[in-house]
């Protein structure tokens, strides 16, 4: 049995996984918890009870998105080209279709991994010592043709459930050094009187919109934090930020390495959520239904999406 | 002025626009209705009563995707890609991200208008004469970097609207020499108990998800039912079929030609109702939460969208 | 009968079109003097005879590469792909072929008008009303699908033939604001003792290699010189520059809007010939076989190429 | 020191490298004979001595394409790109440039190791447990961006030498299953009154264009016949078929995982050498000047080239 392999941990959080040569030791993990071939992960947790709380929260049909705008580049340049090639998450390339043309169409490239493009990351997205979520062999779950297990695929439906915002940046941006903890998030829920439940999505604001993945230091989530979101059953998180650079010397990065491809949580890296903290503010409510519906292509490690908040 | 430019019309349902040599006379139009530089067309219906009546459909959570699913075919193929090269709407490529992989990581080609693709269809997608919604000069919307003017930019923030939909094929499939009328539509409204008002997403079933775009004769909405729709509201249609094939005598094709360029209204292609019209027919209710919020990218005359539907 | 259309021209050199409208009268055109269907255009002055004459050149084995070097950028961005995408006309992606990767792939995305990009024009790639050498309508040439007419086909067993470089730039590098005409062409024979004959390939330095291509002002031939080429026979032409900009006042564009398009002279754009004309001028002879053998790829409308001269 | 590493290998032919767990002992290997950091690999044979006895060859200049000529499919696929997406190893996209368009312009979406693609690897493109030729660590030779060590920048000036033509399938195609060795290429030579010396290219027909590649068994190199090219010193193999399938009994696979990683020597796969070997018996001569110069892109593991043998 690999060393990473929790076959014999039990189905219930806390149990942990130890990893001899390359990662710390007891670190939470699901391995196991829903099946050596489950593909949900932490969605498992969003439950038909889950959806009907998220339900109740709609009430004026109030919505925000907190994707990032992307403006693509140009998948050519030069003459027939002319703009500049830029750092995009999307390339483009307008289509000819007659001359003069009836009508207009275009392909993209899409980079689904960029910092600069809100997406979901599916669970196959992170290897640990050859073996992604729930411990399957990467080159049995990965092929040059596409993903054949933990792919996009979970997301062909959407995630519908309850989602809470925790402001972490309600007076100001989170320091660059600051470790996330448990008792930020502890803190952040008493100050905004909500309560993070079950099945719910966590959307995080650090308040660095605008000023991260330069490649300057970024504050980001402790191992503590992972853990009182196992402990609590975060189902999806989406976060302005997630782990911290340069990384936090507690371990491998909390939410790629652990939260990830060990809990089998969902990320949605590179979210914007100064439009939903304001709405939150002025309504004085932290919670609302949120949809995560990407394309429903199958078989990528990631996948743009456009997360709305709905009240 | 331009025999196509509907200076004179009114801003109101109704108002027409005729083109002498290539369109017939008379068709409905909202050019200038909303501005000379509308990007949103029928999405102004979209108001905060509408939004709030949408809000009232949410019940119990329980959401259902009108999206088909894409399987991805490879970009390249020969040995480091060993998959025949299908037809498909998503193209990927799996990345080199060191040996041995510390993650997985892709690209996705994605021909936006593929009509095994649920996307929507931006105002700038069709071409009249030269123009494109509201009037436009095609070459000062459309450039070789991208759509200045009538771009998926209208989508940033999602659709969230009330949606209604009209099965048509409750009992078997719209007969493929079948041109949907004023009349079908209203019938089913009658059937099912239900009116699509103001704003209102529409979404229609032809039952034909399965044999659709073989390049087979298909049934389609007739210019009759554009009308229908003008002077209903619908501020986004979404079906499993939208226009004929062989195109129909009466006109030019009526959603792609009439209803998307003239009246500005998005259309979502190549959507499957089957499992929304189960649900429906379970919960004996026809109207629901529609949620259709794209990735955020500007700048494209369509993209793919997983639209939800949650009662 | 289209203005454009000399189907009343002569067969000869100094056969000339007259285009009512939109350019000047009188330009030099080859339209008919291959036929209707001529796809080789100007390449169809390399006789045997020629080809004979070539191979006398080849002395030592000594070759010269004319092509720029080209450094892909990443097709991708991000933390997959870590470098900035830069202006390059090729866009690579490197290829997941297993964890640990037993062998190494790639993937290239080529834009083939790129003006960092030694590249060889089809003659399909230049439209003038509607319409392409030898006076087709671009419909028909040129499909959503590929080139179908006055594609790359016309360079399938490469382009062999004798080469004879005109260096300009003997003394510097020619003046921004300089036309060049037929005298500036007879006079570098002069210099060099060396006379181009028909079927030969022309090879052009201006001396701009490391500055042009950056929006400055550039020089460029003239109506004149193209004339010049026409009656000495020029198969194929590879210059540093080709046409002016901005553009001189004679007409339109005299290599890309008259000799490609009208006489069906291919254009190999943004050479280097600095290395040859060192190497012509160590040698004494300006004259050489020409090998340009771009990859065997049909249906497109350009195609990078390494034009390699061999003494 | 790596298994794998020939450090004390002699820099002469016959050298030989033991590998103890996944690859047979005593092959032949150049590493370390041109420099720990070299390159060019056999391509270091090519001398200006070689180079001026491939002159010699050069009398008529007729020409021949050793290239199979490729027809793109269409990058997408739908009603704005109608054709079916076929297995090609390029694909393309017609590009927008205005309406009515003044150019026409392209992008290229190139596979560089296709089967059905004449193209040249680059040294880099194997790995051996973790190395690339001569022995440098892969993770540092390859890149997310590109390769930095053994890509096609050594063919930046084109490879011009002696070619050589051996035709096994002088009587018809080379039978399934044989293994070809020292003896067929000894008597080929002999049967054709031709030597090939060191620094030629060699190319070999098996007679296997139209039926190689279909997954079906094909003949191949045995590690016997990459001795007798390492003896003789050829500089870069063009072939029609190169390593048999299924793989042959006697070791690694002779041409892709010991003459290109051991050797150093660049491998031109899928050529189409049936018109060569017709001229070659017409002129009743099998040596020539060869020519491959592909694009001078930097880089890459491979890149598509035209190779031509000029009489």
């Amino acid at each position: 049995m690999s060393a990473n392999h929790p076959a014999d941990a039990t189905t219930q959080p806390h149990s942990v996984v130890r990893s001899g040569a390359t990662e710390n030791d007891e670190l939470p993990s699901n391995w196991g918890r829903w099946g050596e071939d489950d593909e949900l992960g932490t969605l498992n947790l969003i439950t038909d009870a889950v959806r009907e709380r998220a339900a109740w929260e709609v009430r004026t049909g109030r919505s925000v998105s907190l994707a990032v705008p992307i403006q693509p580049a140009s998948v050519s340049s030069g003459p027939f080209a002319p703009r500049t090639a830029e750092v995009s998450p999307v390339q483009l390339m307008m289509a000819y279709t007659g001359s003069p043309a009836p009508a207009t169409a275009d392909v993209m490239v899409v980079t689904n991994h960029h910092t600069l493009s809100t997406h979901l990351d599916a669970l196959s997205h992170i290897v640990l010592d050859g073996q992604v979520y729930p411990g399957r062999p990467v080159n049995e779950s990965v092929t040059m043709g596409g993903v054949v297990h933990g792919s996009t695929a979970a997301f062909a439906a959407g995630i519908t459930t309850r989602g809470v915002l925790l402001d972490l940046a309600f007076d100001g941006p989170v320091a660059e050094d600051h470790a996330v903890g448990s008792a930020d998030l502890d803190a952040a829920e008493r100050r905004q009187g909500v309560r993070l439940e079950s099945g719910d999505a966590l959307v995080v604001r650090f308040g660095w919109v605008a000023t991260r993945y330069r490649g300057n230091p970024m504050p980001g989530m402790s191992i503590d934090a992972v853990r009182w979101m196992h402990d609590r059953g975060v189902s999806v998180y989406a976060g302005d930020l997630a782990d911290a650079y340069p990384p936090l010397p507690d371990g491998p990065s909390a939410m790629h390495r652990v939260a990830l491809p060990r809990l089998g949580m969902p990320l949605i890296d590179a979210v914007d959520a100064d439009e939903l903290a304001a709405v939150c503010a002025e309504l004085g409510r932290y919670s609302f239904l949120f949809v995560a519906a990407p394309p429903r292509i199958h078989g990528m490690t990631g996948v743009p999406v456009n997360p709305i908040a709905i009240f």
